[in-house]
């Protein structure tokens, strides 16, 4: 089949019986739940712009090893065209949702246990790869959305996993069977979880071998045996239950987190990509963020665009486009942004092949792309509420608009340009709110903190990329100095 | 009487019988309200820390013409200590509320009034002056809450008030009778409204003699017949309806801002304080703007403070605090912080007496303060999300803490440093949440941005008052250029 | 003959009889003055490096005209690895000098004429194209250095040229005669005239009709009658004449600036590539720029690893070198050069082919680019300064050093750890010095601020390139604004 | 007599025999030199504008002991007025010099040592406050200029003073005499001291008991046996023996620094200040950085007011001053420029009576105000440079613009708006040029990074005296943590 449409991924996933917690109560039908069904309409976008001509090029590939068109999401990256494509695809998707589309995660994993299991068999004869490739093919035929779970709850944070008052703090394998492993722990801040058919479970950190039984990484369906999530609360997420479409701000997407528990789950062998070498924890790690590093350089600028849009139109119905430093905040915003998608871009085009045949990223420029998504948003943010006014956070309810007395004074006071109703008006300043403050501003800020590693991480492999040796020996060169 | 108690407030403002809308309703107690409550509470605080006898000479003064004890936010300043104990006084206030606790623009609004009918009085013989201060004297000698109205809706910002396509886009003069005016019209993003006993209204531009109906300055009780108010949303304002102490952030303190329309209102001359005489529109706006920039750099700084303390905890909870990135953020956010509170008191130290007598801040040291205040907060509040962890936009609600399933995972999973426990772990990120993207983060930030005028209003006071001429001509000199 | 070796680069401009001054005397043998001398080292490097082997493919290429294999310098870019190659040959000229080597703007104008004289003889029937191949294909086959001469004095800058009160302040056409035109006027910040031996003018602004005479480009060589060139003051010139190595900081590396005056310059008809074509001034100043904007993202970012190199040398010497602040300082300088350098490839890879065929970079990325290079090298000096400390300009000379009875006292007192020798030590703090305030900063710091346009130029550009109404409408989408 | 004429105190410094060496040459008549004597010129200011009726105020006190006016630079902060006078007088200098006047360090020595003299004899009953009375009444009465000598060499640094491989590294006791001690080491950055009547010695950290013998504080004449000085370089030092006013952009004043060495050079018992009691080396420290803190929110933003006009001139004089962008830049500047001087004054308003009487500084907004000044001139200088354009770095020497044949061409292409003369227009950017990249850039720049100490140094005191702990406990009582 290859390709599904929109619709059958709705189904698909509605299919799939996952035992998912929020607000103290088992939810019965995350696809139908007001709070949850915003964040499968963004992953849905991934099928549907699939299947746009337009689009083709971006969002599909033809797969080299079976001759069908695949989805992007679900491809490995065989040139730095590719990899350019990955960011432009990502950047299309952030400007039609505004969102978390979620599908990231499980690309990029895909792309890390591609190379480096094959360098574990290369050195230990093991058949991670073909274990590999054969999951892969089958989620590239079915068309299938993948969770990349990383994060393990981390405990005390000055601790590594085996010295951690609680075992669990990272997840690990607690029995070992002929025919697979027995796993327990659990996956934090896991985007698109409940949205995934299948999840890729893999170490958080480089291991030594202490930590043996933590270097454990392997593919299984969300609804297996002994999993549960436990979802995320988001800044204004019961909002989206009030039924007000302005109000939420962007009322069709949205992302959503959740904690993975695997109590005891088991894992058949043809399953496993990693299993006790605990010396390739670390590659695995370090590439996977280093592809997850790039996304930001795609995802981020395309939801930043939105955001630039959004403010353009609040100053011009609030009768202020013409101010030269509203238009000067613009170009601003719009300079950071595209920042953003160099660093995206130019981490692709040095991209390099892996053993395997892959490419990968240029390491450093992932990690100062990243860096970058940390701070630039929140510059956009910021510049966005100035342009915005505070009538963003002193605006009343779509209920009070609808009220037959206050709502037409509402409508009164409101209206800024004469010529635009106070409906619209509202619409746009509840949409820089959503991405500011509200449900939004949970992928667009913070997200762009800590998702793919927290600030100090990229600032320890930039440390480590960027050569310094090489450059004081250029110091010493110019200056004359013999060591 | 002169001073009230906490409870004393409340209950008097429970006997207020205002006509107060929300989410399409009326709301009949505004006090009793979970939404609204907390705001009130902030005000409280205003009352509970002048009973203190530690706070007392930060929080009240001897009336210099009464010889009673007054409430600091009812004084005229009358040195640049009051100016100087007034920022004190608001960073305590910042500190134990974490909120805005509203009575400032009372406060800035009696100053300003105070000096400016002084000088209208002057000019026109009207008594302006002498029906302030018997407004004044009534307020505090009953220790009333005072809210200062002054942003109107402005409509199409390119137009001054008589060039709108509806006339009431600024407040107006409707009709003038042998015992007052009638005034139509509305005032925007009202902070502390409906916990306020009386509100002042003043213009919001500088004016030219075709605005003489807008050129309007009066104080009414806050019931007065024909105001209505509509309360403005904010982020996770509904949250404050589920009963989760946690989730909320702070359960205590808030703020809250609404619209308030003046349908036809009468105003008796003896409450007037300024009524056609519109080159003094300017001067009313420019000196309770400046007052009123000078405040932000004393509440934010104590809001700042509990931002700071919360990530600083964040970080211990976290296993976190001993690393040397971590303390370089810690020290980064006080710096910042602390460079707030030295433009708040440096506009103070600087200031100077008004012919009225009473002191007027530094206008050109306020606006720089202010511009500041439209930076820093925002860069705090990125350290402080950087510092607390993704956890802080993951984490699960109460009602799954609570729940004898789910309860344990959480409590499992969540743990931090094994010493403290999850529910604590969360309480700090759930404040952190409050004010970075929460309902107190619109006070923090964007009101930060745009409350006592927007950045570009600073700006264009700095260009009026940095002097460049007098600074032009110390070059000329250095470089020896005659011209 | 093709490839030139440096030494015969530098016979090459020995035997050029230019006219110029300098200290109001006339130069007789630049070649050998000690302060012009340095720039022509740093050129020197591209004939240098172009015949090292293991640098080949990225200093020169096979010409696909004529077989040949040239300097990239002369090269017109025929896909994106040639943008890329380009910028990557940059940075490497930039480690090797810490200095601005001076031969981009050839080719730079090599690029912009090669596509825009193409459009114009596809519309006018002109030969331009022709005229221009003809030229560049001697450059070529000699691998000459050519100047690209853009930058008017241009007077008032609030007037057009044929507003100017003197005419010349724009270069202009004086007379046309039936072999060719006579021109007169000027251009300024003039990098590397000197040491180049040819100089294509270029318009500096888009014009309208009335601008006609000023629509003018050629090249000629840079000994033609009529043209002399002033020599700039650069920070320190001079403390090259004292004949300190040391104090210097880079003693064999420089860049040089100076006015060109046409004082009735005599152009043959086939050195002519516009000519009265007004509406193509625009075209042509935009591609140079745009070329020359990304060069940006090459040589400064090969600057920035020396000043990082040396930073990073220096605090070694001090004893700081395991300080976490320091280590977190270059860092810091690490991020912000390879953000530089993203931008630079990035426009790079996203480039286009023109209509002639050769390869555009993405405009609005480029400018993104050097808007940044107009921000970071200042905030990595700054930084580059923190790690210094104070003894950077402090330091006694190298006079002083090599006295007999004050040379042990420098000796003594100015070591840092004890292994390193105090020369050593002012040699690195010299180079940085050389960079932070010295003559290399004119080319780090005021360069990046106004070479290939000034940051306001660029703002310009981000406004027209960022198609801010596309991404309106990606907002009103989300927010359900129908127009 | 109390108050010299500026030419009563250049006799008076012609008449020290100072032991002065630059280039490798002993300077005989520094009173003369040309690179030297501006920086003599600067500090003559502060005699000059005490003789000034309009600025008496400011520039001088009556002494509380004598009843004698004396030049404030000598005076004991009695007041906050008085440490917000010392603020606005180093402006007012800063504005007149555009230049380091030097005086201030001394000013700083004396605070420090009055309270902590007091101190130490209040333990130990040791006579050190008394000698410190004579000595500062002695200078007071003969209105004198006294260096305050802190920074040693430091050597390695990150080694203890007894720990050094060479133990002059920090100036140390090498004999302890009935009459006196003598002493041998160094100080480095020695600002104004040639221009200095006497110096003031004090320890450049906290100590522990083994550096007992480092713990040494006193005063000496400055041209005292044993006692010799090297004159640090500058950047474009030797541009002021080139005879041209232009050129050097600020003809008459400068800064300078050196090093001192102090070989052997005996203090007698009546000169002592601190002796052994290691323990109050690091108040001494402490309370002399943090009043210089404060001085440089003062004297740098006197500079920064030059500066910023500086810019408008030429902005002006390119006939650019009504753009938009130039017009937000003069603000941006003004309003950074501005922040410092609130830094200033805040510590200023805010400080404390010590134990002895005299008034200091609120420490951690003093350290918090040099921690700006290490940042905002940078981003001035930036802007200035911005605004300057380039031709301030490619304009030629005042000797091409002297010149027949060449002036005249300068003339002509250098002008800017048609009114105003093209030497006008090259001293305005000399000027600029002088502060960015020149001599003074050094006191603009590098002085406000690492004078007082290094930013790292501000912020170790910053996290010391920033009471996190305080703010802890407000986060807490505000989540409802209890402990």
């Amino acid at each position: 089949m290859a390709l599904m449409t929109g619709e059958q991924y709705i189904e698909s996933i509605r299919n799939i019986n996952m035992e998912i917690y929020m607000f103290g109560k088992r939810v019965d039908s995350p696809v139908d739940d007001p709070i949850l069904r915003p964040s499968l309409n963004s992953v849905r976008m991934t099928y549907d712009l699939a299947q746009i001509p337009e689009h083709q090029d971006l969002m599909t590939v033809i797969s080299p090893e079976t001759g069908e068109r695949i989805n992007r999401f679900t491809h490995i990256h065989r040139s730095t065209d590719d990899l350019r494509n990955k960011v432009k695809m990502q950047r299309l998707l952030g400007q039609q949702t505004a969102a978390c589309f979620q599908r990231c995660v499980g690309m990029d994993a895909f792309n890390a246990e591609y190379s480096t299991t094959y360098e574990i068999d290369k050195k230990y004869g093991t058949a991670y790869h073909e274990n590999f490739k054969n999951f892969m093919f089958y989620c590239q035929e079915h068309d299938l959305t993948v969770d990349g779970a990383m994060t393990d709850p981390k405990g005390d944070r000055s601790k590594a996993p085996h010295e951690q008052d609680d075992p669990d703090m990272f997840l690990r394998v607690v029995e070992r069977r002929e025919d697979g492993v027995v796993v327990c722990g659990a996956k934090a801040h896991q985007t698109g979880i409940i949205n995934s058919h299948e999840v890729i479970a893999m170490p958080t950190i480089a291991m030594g071998p202490e930590d043996r039984d933590y270097a454990i990484s392997f593919a299984v369906p969300s609804d297996t045996k002994g999993m549960l999530m436990i979802v995320g609360r988001q800044s204004c997420d019961t909002r989206k239950l009030e039924g007000s479409e302005i109000d939420v701000g962007n009322a069709e997407f949205g992302g959503m987190e959740a904690l993975i528990v695997f109590d005891h789950v088991f894992v058949p062998n043809e399953r496993i990509f990693l299993n006790g070498e605990a010396e390739f924890a670390g590659m695995l790690v370090e590439r996977f963020a280093g592809y997850h590093r790039q996304s930001y350089g795609g995802c981020k600028v395309g939801v930043g665009d939105v955001l630039i849009g959004a403010a353009a139109v609040a100053a011009e119905y609030n009768g202020a486009a013409k101010a030269s430093h509203i238009k000067d905040k613009l170009i601003e915003m719009t300079h950071l942004n595209e920042t953003l998608y160099c660093c995206g871009i130019a981490c692709s085009a040095e991209g390099q092949p892996t053993a395997s045949g892959n490419y990968m990223i240029d390491l450093l420029l992932a990690n100062v792309c990243k860096q970058n998504v940390t701070r630039f948003p929140y510059e956009i943010v910021r510049l966005a509420e100035d342009i915005a006014g505070g009538l963003m956070v002193t605006a009343p309810s779509e209920a009070d608009m609808r009220d037959p007395k206050i709502g037409p004074i509402i409508d009164k006071y409101f209206r800024g340009v004469y010529e635009v109703s106070t409906e619209n008006r509202l619409r746009i300043l509840r949409l820089i709110e959503n991405l500011s403050l509200g449900s939004a501003a949970v992928g667009y800020r913070t997200e762009s903190m800590h998702g793919a590693g927290s600030p100090q991480a990229q600032r320890i492999m930039i440390a480590r990329q960027g050569n310094i040796e090489y450059k004081k020996n250029l110091a010493k060169a110019i200056a004359h100095i013999k060591n």
